[in-house]
């Protein structure tokens, strides 16, 4: 699996703690890490609005298959990736999160408070979700008799999410201000890992074009 | 400020709990709470999905001006609700949560987890939040001196959801299978909610449309 | 290790739960689970008060090396457990906690929450809790650089309970109301854990003397 | 009622801000508070186990009704007041622990995490934990039909405890390395809200000594 994690200027300076635990999940369970977002020192600034386009792109090419995401609290976060076609993203804050969403909503995305409650040791507990989030086979349903309905669920709202949206995905992003998509884009580390892994071209050329513009 | 309470089938024996403590809260801030869910007995099954629905019809009409939704662990709920335009649900389980997202994020929407985590004495915790979701000035940011740049970001968030939602808010509603939404505005009490306190006819008259069909 | 489960009358429906997770991570690391407390049909009631009793004696002559216990709140138990000598007691309502516990504390007993906040799913939270607690070697520090600190906190708390206690161990029990001590140990499957591992003869024997009263 | 906050060395310096919530709360409810363990520029060094001698002091000469205490993950502080005897100290993470604690057990001490999970925003979290802590008449119960019995194990507590205890109370001070209770009793604040307020002149004349040694 290619996860992506993707942090906002307010909690840049956290960057290397999330991602050397994560990067210690995902190496146990051969997943591979992009981190996409800012890293305390980027040239950028990335707001909890700019993650959501960043991971409506990746998600909606196939860049990455998993989105982890945050902001001070994880709200902005969570709706702003929320907003987007195809990305379906959970709140976290313990272990049991983390494997109930992999089990019932087998979603692609998860947004973690990285200031509210992250006090000392949180490297601990943000590293037990992740074990949790990336370890074994997702959308088993919990408890495992109820997988049909969950799994059913889960499908209605990709239809829902799906009918809301403009029905050409790329018009969701040209209805953005080019400014906040522009800005989302121009990493360097977003960059290379988009244009690696998308798998629609389509996408890949209005991405181009942006940072032409 | 008017509330809609709503919880889906699998949580629905725990609406009196909720309701009790909704109401109480609200009767202290001169609140007016409309239970437009499951309470235990109804005649139709809500989802996770309908929730959505039946929030976006209340917000987008301005029959209410806050929802509380939830299930079993609030994420279906959280992702169903923040799928339709013009929902902005956080994601509430302490009272901090509840005042944070009030002050900086500012939404309409809180889903909550009614069974995981709802152990014994967890109508305190129900309480404690409504509390500092309900009283006072939202908005004010925290801490109050970044007000101006959260304001901002919630701003921007209000585009990028209008942006990637079909131009026309009915016709979000009308690219959703119509089994859906008709199982969703169903209820004795949504209908009694929703049509005395509609803002928009255009809308009203659609439900009604739906319910004729 | 050998650990013994002890739950009070008031969560004791709870107890298969427990007890499965238990037993489930005990397995992966070698360590026998003795669960001595209520399962639901005891005949004889067990308060937290009891349960404090059950694991001095057990702990004290060394027939178990860690206690889990709990009620309803978890704070009744962690008291009484704490109330006692050679007793080191944590509270725990997540994996992290376990964790700095075992690490910096490495204390020879956890009180768990059985009823506040222990909704659906709380079985994942107590297992990943449990794999937390017992996986790994305990009192390494937390972080490793603070470890002589706090190995030297951790004597100096259990010279300063021997100090507070009477000089001699049997005597702290012996001041009790006899009777709460001889509901805490009629129970058969408290006596086959304690009969079989004691270790300090004196103490079975006064076990003996209380049972034959 | 008077209400003693106590933080060691190594939450030294976030003693402001909860002195500042502690004492807001307070001021609400006619409390008076007393800051008498570290406030980051102490020059002497206490850790949780000097808390505990403290709290020991306060509690036992009714110099306070009640103690706030903490250390990093709040384990350690809590495990030193409860092996006082007279010291009844809940561990304490959320509003609800707070006001359970206060109806169910009715103790007199709380021991917060002041490191683990205190992140930004912690102050609120805090604060609410006090507003429900300190408002009301405690030892109430929780559901009030259940008093009889909380209350009744809550007498039996102390029982067990005054039981395990040396019998004569300064006794159980005096076993303990002196080092230890004068850095404990050193403090300028410590000492004002001691001398002034201690109702057992038994008590006072050994700090004396204590002191004068």
């Amino acid at each position: 699996m290619k996860i992506a994690l993707m942090m906002e200027f307010s909690q840049a300076a956290k960057n290397p703690i999330v991602l050397n635990e994560l990067q210690a999940v995902a190496a146990e369970q051969d997943h591979t890490v992009f981190n996409v977002g800012m890293d305390g020192d980027n040239d950028h600034r990335l707001t909890y609005i700019h993650l959501g386009i960043c991971a409506s792109l990746l998600i909606n090419s196939q860049a990455v298959d998993f989105v982890v995401a945050g902001c001070g609290t994880g709200q902005g976060a969570m709706m702003s990736l929320n907003a987007h076609p195809g990305v379906y993203c959970g709140y976290c804050i313990d272990p049991a999160d983390a494997y109930l969403f992999a089990q019932i909503n087998n979603g692609n995305a998860l947004a973690l408070p990285f200031a509210k409650g992250f006090g000392w040791g949180a490297e601990l507990n943000v590293r037990y979700a992740f074990e949790k989030a990336f370890t074994g086979v997702k959308g088993q349903g919990y408890p495992p008799e109820r997988k049909e309905s969950q799994v059913a669920n889960a499908g209605i709202l990709a239809e829902v999410k799906a009918a809301v949206a403009k029905d050409n995905y790329l018009d969701t992003l040209k209805a953005i201000d080019p400014e906040l998509v522009k800005t989302a884009v121009t990493g360097e580390r977003f960059q290379a890992c988009f244009f690696e892994h998308c798998q629609v071209e389509e996408i890949a050329e209005y991405v181009r074009g942006v940072l032409a513009a």
